[in-house]
């Protein structure tokens, strides 16, 4: 059986009618461009009803449909009326409904304020004046407008420490939704680097941005022999990079922020038996870079990764300093627990 | 008198007093990183009304406000309600109340969509089936998917030529919306390189990122005595490393990534009569980075810049590395001309 999966997207609908046939002229544009077959249904009495729209799908040989809320305020309708209205379209019609994140909190909304927001400005070099200067203070106001608005997420202990690195690398509040962190990721990370086991990087922005271990850092995409064995196995050089890298990554942190190729690798390598201590794979792209992740969180490998095309060499990076400041921490705990002991 | 100017973000208001206070908490938390002064009111029963609020703003100086419908579907209220309410405070308060676009037709909303859709796929290692193995093959791909979207925007010439690249690094399309290209950027990046000028940059990832052109890569922001000199003038040691490489600014290609202090020392370095060739500022993170992009437009360089706190090491060197690819097409589209001439 087809596992086709389609989103479908919910208005409330409006009484105008060109209202209501502007929001299914935009979905059906979009329809063009999207990842995934899009459709489109209202809450309220516009046509098609979401059962309708549901229906539609699955004669269509969708089976897995995820309801997406079209609502800047979320209130009792996207608590209540659409759950129960999944549920009912799952038991009729035998398909998987199931309820994805709406627009409440979305970063791209906001930005669009914080967009419209700055037309309005007509200042220059005064903007600078009450801005703090310092490295340290810097850091310190963005952890704590970083922090106020982490509060919202459900995040606790090693996954919170990189979203915070991670947020602050990018400035990107997504990754607070779809980072994911392995619960073994940050001591397995700490024993590694204790060891001084190395750094396996897949490109030398990953290498340049990792700034909180001195652990060796490696990376072979540039090395001579490379190109030439990217060409002959028909890859990438990241990813022939990281076969050359095989025989280093025992017990150590791979590192990847940009080929999804060299996340491939990695997950082959591991297949044959290599067993990294952790992947941090972070790729970014609209060409497997989400695979990549999907596949290294179904591997079971210990692993600090997400579910969008979104990362990138800061986003690696980030997230590896985090685990080596946290080991760091750790050690210094144990460290002080020994003199306490003596 | 005072200029200020506000944004006033007016919502329908909800029955629900708990959807109505996510709504003041999310302006108010926004209000702390925009570029002017944000104000929240509604449209229905619920408070603040929009003369309340108009007023309340008034009575604090300011002169223009900017009333921005928070609406998904723009009927009769955005129509006729909202400008008639707009109408009745400017007699009555005696500012400046005019309309700016709300989110009708609003590019980041749909993108929205397009990354959920994205998110549908799921799977393990049977999801590298089907994708392109190759560099040259993935860069295809990518450059196909980008260019389906880019479609809906109006991008033309060099500022589509740098969305592209950026957008293929970060799988943010938020830059096609954000990002500011200077009409002479293009042009004057491609008689540095020419002269074989130096590019000046802010960290070492920015410089491990610029593949595309093989121009000096000046970045000192890890030399011995930067540490020193930054803690002397209170400054991070990007700002320091800027100051210490002025006298190679001339002429050049400024590339400034990370640090949105590395670009204040440019405007400084700039009013002091240092005239690079090309700023890129795309500096990243919630303090400082937006404003010193505000203020880089402000200033009148040549550049090219965004207008959110998004940016980073990979978004300043795809936009240098854009601009190398097209410097180097126009000087072989010139040298094929003398050819012809000759």
């Amino acid at each position: 059986m087809s596992d086709k999966a389609a989103l479908l997207i919910v208005a409330h609908g409006s009484r105008e009618a060109a209202a209501n046939q502007a929001f299914l002229a935009m979905v059906a544009r979009l329809n063009r461009r999207a990842g995934a077959e899009l459709a489109a249904a209202f809450l309220g009495t516009a046509e098609p009803s979401i059962p309708a729209a549901a229906g539609d799908l699955a004669r269509r040989g969708v089976r897995r449909i995820h309801l997406m809320p079209w609502f800047l305020s979320e209130g009792r309708h996207a608590r209540e009326d659409l759950p129960a209205l999944a549920a009912q379209c799952e038991r009729e019609l035998g398909v998987s409904v199931r309820m994805v994140p709406g627009l409440q909190g979305e970063r791209l909304l906001e930005e669009i304020i914080l967009d419209r927001s700055a037309e309005l400005v007509e200042g220059g070099a005064e903007l600078a004046e009450g801005l703090p200067t310092t490295g340290e203070a810097i850091t310190a106001e963005s952890r704590r407008i970083i922090d106020a608005r982490l509060g919202d997420y459900e995040l606790a202990g090693p996954a919170r420490e990189i979203a915070r690195r991670v947020i602050h690398a990018t400035a990107d509040f997504s990754f607070a939704r779809t980072l994911r962190v392995h619960e073994r990721a940050a001591d397995a990370a700490a024993e590694a680097l204790r060891e001084r086991r190395p750094i396996v990087c897949d490109v030398r922005m990953v290498q340049a941005g990792i700034t909180a271990t001195d652990c060796e850092l490696l990376c072979a995409v540039d090395q001579p022999d490379i190109a030439d064995a990217a060409r002959r196995e028909g890859t990438t050089r990241s990813a022939a990079a990281m076969a050359k890298l095989a025989d280093r990554m025992g017990g150590a942190i791979v590192a990847i922020g940009n080929a999804p190729t060299a996340l491939w690798k990695v997950l082959e390598l591991a297949r044959g038996g290599v067993r990294p201590a952790v992947v941090v794979g972070l790729p970014v792209g609209f060409v497997g870079a989400r695979e990549s992740k999907l596949a290294l969180l179904a591997s079971g490998l210990c692993c600090v990764t997400n579910t969008t095309c979104r990362g990138g060499s800061p986003v690696a990076a980030a997230a590896v300093n985090a685990l080596a400041a946290m080991g760091r921490r750790d050690a210094e705990d144990t460290e002080r627990g020994k003199e306490g002991d003596s």
